[in-house]
């Protein structure tokens, strides 16, 4: 069993830095630890309170008297050494050291430290993710020890990160576009595990379907290589990389003591990895959600149905830059196309629904082109949402308010079935849309697996880094 | 006074096509002129009924009465032609026709139809938008004629489309941003006003400070040039331009019956007109937004000021890739930035924070490097929201609530202090945050004209938009 399948799953926490002072780093994260619904048993380790927010308080490790899985620190750096002594002693094998004050800071001093810690873990046989790191979060048992309060949990994708803010401060930004993590791990300084670990650990997770990483530098590359392979086989790996200039370069050294690499070895090396290279975290996220959610297409052909002519315009032109084809229905196709919807609707592809007033259509055009054998793949704009239009019109028609209800609640319905349509034919399906999940039918629709991007250029490589991770996993290297 | 002028900022509107039906588009559309705060008189035209939506409605526009100044159609194709007679008969000179089924649908029919109200309308010297569009958007005088309830008013962009859906429908996207628009014209099938006149319009706006366009293809490419080149040298013009592919191309003459060209000659063409190209619709917001709120830089030179090392080391990454420079800092400037600062903050460009608790430096740092005369912009990550981490904490801590509330308060003021530093400092400044319009910390931000971006990838490039409009207003053809 890798050494991170008990630290991302521990039956038991001790939390050393918590107290009963709100405003401290380690209270916050008691704080959500208790609110997530994790279902272990948690310890606040503090040196003179008997209790720490209302829950039992232990002096020391060895006060608590049960063994314990993992221990998270947030303490003042010079304390780390003997409390990582006294977890050690304990029989604590597995730890998180959050506070910084290590090798990321300049001089001898902070090196020194971060080899005595090693050695301390060393002697004892424990494992630990840090320093200068933010904890993790992990859906599977509901836990979370960071500082950052209901993350999007639940989702299939895993996250190892060079930096703390990228897998902690980027929640609401993951909530506002309705994806979920399953699981984040930031690994600091990488004083003992590091990105290999992370991705050696995620390889044997169900739950997870695909991974991303942030990426300031790889310490161990031919591991790395290995690792990352070894995993690309059973899932798509997403990886950035900002080292590679140099004032990124300096900023990289100052934060975790990182030395970086020119861009092209990087570029080389997630090559040879089997690594999809994303250019920032939007689109590593971005490509993360439909890999984890959709069916890998067969082919390049996509089907775009619109009801709107500029958004498919815009999907056409983007999906051909990104490489896929948009191609020119049959005459058969057409033919079907054309005795399900109006005489203004265009059924060439991109289908251009214009008028048509019956949004229920979309899922029966989307069926049609999947099942003609014509398309691999495919994106819709035009998702409705009722709230858009209804606002000013019911200050004037007050009984619009139980016709939206019902409407509301039918189409979300309807958004569900729409949403097993790719899973059920085995092409993927991406939608388009500026609502947002301020929308219940954009809710609906991403709670129910589908992707949701609000331009035709995000949907286009969304589409293509699924072609791109059958191609890499199809590759004789592998 | 350009035709648009009068178009855009009528004293009396009749609308056609409103009724007591709610689910007609033209009811949609009157419900949102009566409660976007319109002050001009508003007529629904209307064969029988003789009060629309609870106001009087009128048989005919010759039953008004009155002046009106502009009409606006959502009627059925067929009695379009007799209705543009009927308004130019009594005396109405501006019309936006929403109608459809003109230019745009295949065959003969449609096309004789738009010259047949194109006839009509130079017979009796009207102008009009349209017809296969959605309708206008005016702060200025708190107009809004399409079916989007509450859209985002307020902001110094102009936006000019051949696709109404990107009127119309980006609204909630612009919301989650915090985008505001200042007008918006949806010009459909061009049959007499065009982009052109848009561009020569928008000129004399005196709100107006950024124009885009969405082009599916330029009808008149001389004077599309000429105008575009007078715009540029007063405000910033970004386009985007979907037609240039085959399937791009097969779609834009399915639905503004438009002739597209291929990519190079679009490129050439804004080229020489002075447009900066975007390449999709939220790449076109990002540049419009900080170019109609932020000062044009006088250098390439960046400083980044974050509290993190991730955003810290993307932002360099991305703003030297993106052709702009992070120099290292002087030793003097060091020492005065040392100074403000704790021993673990690295002062060398980026400016990293770190464990810094005092989150109000932002300020004094950003006047401190702008004022040292090392750097032409700013970028900064770290603004804070306390509702990210004080949710579980207050179950557990009550009295938190009253400490946040003063401390929301403090800081929304201190943001606003702190958006005011570009403006007097004459260099422009952006903002990286995953919070979104959700926190109150970015509605304080962004309602004080500073952009704030998800990611590193989007501050630099909008930071090299303002670059590249100094470049072309200095450029000798302008």
């Amino acid at each position: 069993m890798h050494p991170l399948k008990q630290l991302m799953n521990p039956s038991s926490i001790a939390i050393y830095g918590a107290s009963n002072n709100p405003m401290k780093m380690g209270s916050i994260q008691l704080a959500n630890i208790l609110e997530t619904g994790f279902r272990g048993e948690v310890y606040p380790i503090h040196r003179s309170e008997a209790e720490v927010m209302g829950i039992p308080a232990y002096r020391s490790m060895a006060e608590v008297g049960k063994p314990v899985d993992l221990a998270q620190l947030v303490l003042p750096t010079e304390v780390v050494p003997e409390v990582m002594e006294e977890c050690g002693r304990a029989g604590v094998r597995r730890a998180i050291i959050i506070s910084g004050g290590f090798k990321e800071v300049p001089g001898e001093e902070g090196r020194r430290r971060e080899r005595e810690i090693k050695e301390i873990a060393s002697r004892y046989g424990m494992r630990f993710l840090g320093p200068n790191c933010v904890g993790i979060m992990n859906s599977t048992c509901s836990l979370n020890t960071t500082t950052i309060v209901n993350p999007p949990m639940g989702g299939r994708i895993a996250f190892a990160s060079q930096s703390g803010a990228y897998t902690a401060m980027i929640n609401p930004y993951l909530r506002a576009q309705g994806i979920r993590m399953g699981q984040t791990i930031s690994v600091g300084n990488e004083a003992d595990m590091d990105l290999v670990d992370c991705l050696e650990y995620f390889r044997d997770e169900g739950d997870i379907r695909a991974v991303g990483l942030y990426v300031e530098a790889v310490r161990r590359p031919r591991e790395f290589i290995a690792a990352a392979r070894r995993l690309v086989e059973e899932k798509p790996v997403v990886a950035i990389y900002v080292g590679g200039t140099e004032a990124g370069s300096r900023s990289s050294l100052s934060h975790t003591g990182a030395v970086s690499g020119p861009d092209e070895l990087y570029e080389g090396l997630f090559a040879q990895a089997g690594v999809i290279r994303a250019d920032d975290i939007d689109h590593m996220l971005d490509l993360l959600w439909v890999l984890s959610m959709q069916p890998l297409p067969a082919g390049d052909r996509v089907a775009v149905i619109t009801n709107s002519g500029g958004p498919g315009s815009s999907l056409a032109y983007h999906l051909e830059k990104a490489g896929l084809k948009v191609p020119a229905f049959s005459q058969a196709l057409r033919a079907r196309l054309d005795a399900m919807t109006g005489p203004l609707t265009y059924t060439g592809n991109p289908i251009d629904l214009t008028f048509e007033t019956n949004i229920f259509i979309f899922k029966q055009l989307l069926e049609t082109a999947y099942e003609s054998g014509e398309v691999d793949a495919a994106v819709i704009y035009g998702i409705f949402g009722a709230p858009d239009f209804m606002v000013n019109l019911k200050k004037r028609f007050p009984d619009l308010q139980a016709m939206e209800d019902a409407w509301d609640e039918g189409y979300r319905a309807f958004l569900a079935e729409l949403a097993a349509v790719p899973g059920d034919a085995g092409k993927p399906l991406v939608v388009m849309s500026f609502l947002g999940t301020g929308s219940s039918s954009i809710r609906a629709l991403v709670e129910s697996g589908v992707p949701v991007y609000p331009s035709a250029s995000r949907c286009a490589r969304a589409l293509r880094s699924l072609l791109d991770y059958r191609a890499l996993k199809a590759a004789p290297a592998f």
